[in-house]
């Protein structure tokens, strides 16, 4: 598929039309971005380690009662996917204070949290994805309380999923980033991908990060730290 | 009092002790300061303007049945208030995008929202008083949810009753800022200041600014804007 014109091209993935006109195709790519994109680079096998890693927790949260977008995973860096709208969101879920918050408000990495946040930011690069709360969201006609609520109430149940997942791993989820789509229905459901590119997984016993931090921050090979994701998931 | 040692000095204000513990005294100040200090300017009589103005809002309120924490007026420059302990958040209400959430968001300014903007950030100067949720908020144990949700109730109600009052005016009330103040019994009451520093108000009319962003942005005599808000207050 890679070489054919895709409907989108995002940052990670490319996403194309399929002969079913509910479904798409999602191709994950090898480009690894951060910052809003002010660094770039290819990483060989990301794409295949992303849609491995994205497909298993998918077709697990699944099991759980969460539904998806997600259908099959149909080649390495292939899958099939409900078509949706996405909602304009970053639905950003934090255990512990890192990245983005950390710097914003002053926090040391790592600092403990006495409430689970739960965060919203506006999809837009030209903006550089900016924090908005549920009024400025709604204030803006991009989405309602009520979708909110709901999408809240999603990510909350994913997050306790996703802690005991991982914690049987050995594995901190430290936070995490969701995207959500409306299906023709008007029903709003979980979307995008949930791999080391949108979580901080943090090694329990010796706080080693195995995310895209190694990437954003130089701090060891990404394809190993996702290796290592993947083999503790396929244990 | 401007010579004595206040117990606090503020950007426009210095807050002083009295003989009776529960108590301070306001001290208005002339300076003037924008873009978290950035931007300073010692302007005659706004100190005397805002310090008038401010008493006959929170006058007003009070007949309203909003608590805060203005006990009087005693001269052109100084009120006594209850003492409170700040609440570390400035809670924004907007009725029309401009100014900061125009900015963020790439929305022109003026440009009509679909519901009422409720806003907090983190009152820090260092990291330039920073946007944050409610779950940001309560993370960092700077307030509870119970707190934030009666700040809301009080600032929803202070926006109708503003609303009015300066439509009565001609004015048309775009956004203002208010903190609040734990009592020692823990009641959370209104405190600061309301005023042309603290809210934008433009001319119902004409759309002229009568408001601080006449001195940020250069758009005209500060002391005429706040004056003629004086003067439509006081007739």
């Amino acid at each position: 598929m890679e070489n054919l014109k895709p409907m989108y091209e995002g940052k990670a993935k490319k996403i194309f039309a399929t002969e079913n006109e509910d479904e798409v195709l999602l191709y994950y790519k090898d480009d690894a971005t951060a910052f809003n994109g002010a660094k770039k680079a290819s990483i060989a096998s990301k794409g295949i380690l992303n849609n491995t890693i994205t497909s298993m927790i998918f077709e697990m949260l699944a099991e759980k009662g969460i539904k998806s977008h997600f259908v099959r995973k149909i080649s390495d860096r292939e899958q099939i996917c409900k078509k949706v709208e996405i909602v304009p969101l970053e639905v950003i879920v934090r255990n512990v204070a890192a990245g983005s918050m950390a710097k914003r408000y002053g926090l040391e990495e790592g600092t403990e949290l006495k409430t689970t946040v739960l965060e919203i930011s506006y999809k837009n690069d030209d903006l550089g994805d900016p924090l908005m709360n549920d009024y400025h969201a709604v204030a803006m006609g991009l989405t309602t309380f009520e979708e909110l609520n709901g999408i809240y109430e999603q990510a909350s149940k994913i997050n306790e999923i996703l802690k005991e997942f991982f914690l049987k791993q050995n594995i901190r989820i430290i936070d995490f980033k969701l995207e959500f789509g409306r299906t023709p229905s008007g029903e709003v459901i979980l979307a995008d991908e949930i791999s080391p590119d949108t979580c901080r997984l943090w090694d329990m016993t010796t706080g080693e990060k195995l995310d895209k931090d190694r990437f954003r921050r130089e701090l060891g090979d990404l394809v190993e730290g996702y290796t290592e994701i993947l083999n503790r998931l396929q244990k």
